[in-house]
């Protein structure tokens, strides 16, 4: 019978497109012995496991609530323990608003040493896809990331911050206040500065939706722009009106919507 | 003879660890007749193009000044026209101030057909594998990522908004500019407030530097830390306070300085 060495890997599935993950990350799933994986990662990568491995699923069900995260950071240590190495497939990268830290220290404390291995950011490479660079010389100096929703359903104060600031703007989960989002940055960057929502970003669903920030909630409800979606906001998204019809046809064709 | 397909194919070569690039970049690679690179792709990559494919070093040289942007822009067209496949591998995420987009913009307006392969950005990457991850439930909403340098040596206008948020700000290329900063950040967080200086990401030649805003001067000179190297400010530092033992051993043992 084989040693049992506990062991907790945290692995970023990337964005979404199986493809996206890292040399790194398929070879760590290589050698699971259970695979706990939630609803942003891309389910094809459960095949890099070996046959024998467990797969469980830890997301969010229709119906039902969140698998709470205490239970899920008890998973990983009960089967660590009985099975062996635990990979934590996790959406983007597992370090970006993913608890992913939590699940590590939760490991370490008790006695299951882990380790990270990076993924792709949706918040980079899914306006990336979209032909939208969250950095361009000349016009923008840096970039900020925020999480839309708080614990307690308000806005993150970082927001009035970063409308100050010429940073691209990327709000992840932040779709159901778009309205006050828009209200916000409208005030320090006008009407007309562009936004982008992505839906289904690096999928073959994917819908891109760009116009001004004066118009765009009353578009979004128009073309049913859903969750789970990015919203970018900033100059550099003019790039993206100029290079996206060569760059990512389907778009234009199928799902590019108003301007 | 075959007939010359034009193409560029802009990759993210990840943070220096070789493992660190996606699927994609390396399927992109094997069809490659041209690879372009830069000094922070890392050169084993190289080996994943066929034996035949042309392999040309556009980065910094030794004495020499940098190969002009221009320059670089030429040479993917010539080469698309001339050779066919050509893969401009960059360090890091090539949107990421990485002047992707400008080669992208240059060759499509030759003609060229361009796409873009996300990569793992060393911005969220290299402080994930140093046990710092750039969010935290409870800890901060968002995080910041800047260009530490602008054209005409001054600093970034955003600095002083990202020091009065929660942000986890991730400054690059910024180690020449660190006094300026840290006095910038001191007057907002406070002499206590982590940062963490990062030289060689993920490379074996890693080191790390833990210290507060009001010493790391200090040690930075004492301890001759030099670029590359990634600045991380922000309380999430202190995660790694407590994790690093178990996560990046080499680090303690051989480069971990100061707290």
């Amino acid at each position: 019978m084989k040693r049992i060495e506990p062991k907790l890997s945290l692995v970023g599935a990337g964005p979404g497109d199986p493809e996206l993950i890292t040399l790194k990350g398929v070879k760590t799933l290589q050698s699971a012995d259970v695979v706990l994986y939630d609803a942003l990662a891309n389910e094809a990568l459960l095949d890099y496991a070996p046959e024998t491995a467990l797969r469980i699923y830890v997301g969010k069900r229709a119906g039902q609530h969140y698998q709470q995260q205490e239970e899920i950071n008890k998973m990983i240590v009960g089967y660590a323990k009985t099975m062996g190495h635990v990979v934590r497939l996790k959406g983007g990268d597992p370090y970006i608003f993913g608890r992913g830290h939590e699940e590590l220290e939760y490991a370490q404390a008790h006695g299951v040493p882990a380790s990270y291995v990076p993924g792709i950011s949706s918040s980079i490479a899914v306006p990336g896809l979209c032909g939208i660079p969250l950095t361009k010389r000349g016009i923008n100096e840096s970039f900020w990331v925020v999480t839309g929703t708080l614990k307690d359903g308000s806005l993150s104060h970082d927001l009035p911050l970063a409308a100050q600031s010429t940073a691209t703007v990327v709000i992840l989960m932040g779709l159901s206040k778009l309205q006050e989002i828009t209200a916000l940055f409208q005030k320090y960057r006008g009407t007309e500065e562009p936004i982008a929502l992505i839906e289904n970003g690096s999928l073959p669903q994917e819908r891109l939706l760009v116009s001004g920030l004066g118009k765009v909630v009353e578009l979004q409800e128009e073309k049913r722009i859903k969750a789970p979606a990015i919203i970018v906001i900033g100059e550099v998204i003019r790039a993206q009106s100029q290079s996206l019809s060569m760059l990512h046809e389907h778009l234009l064709r199928d799902a590019r919507i108003g301007v």
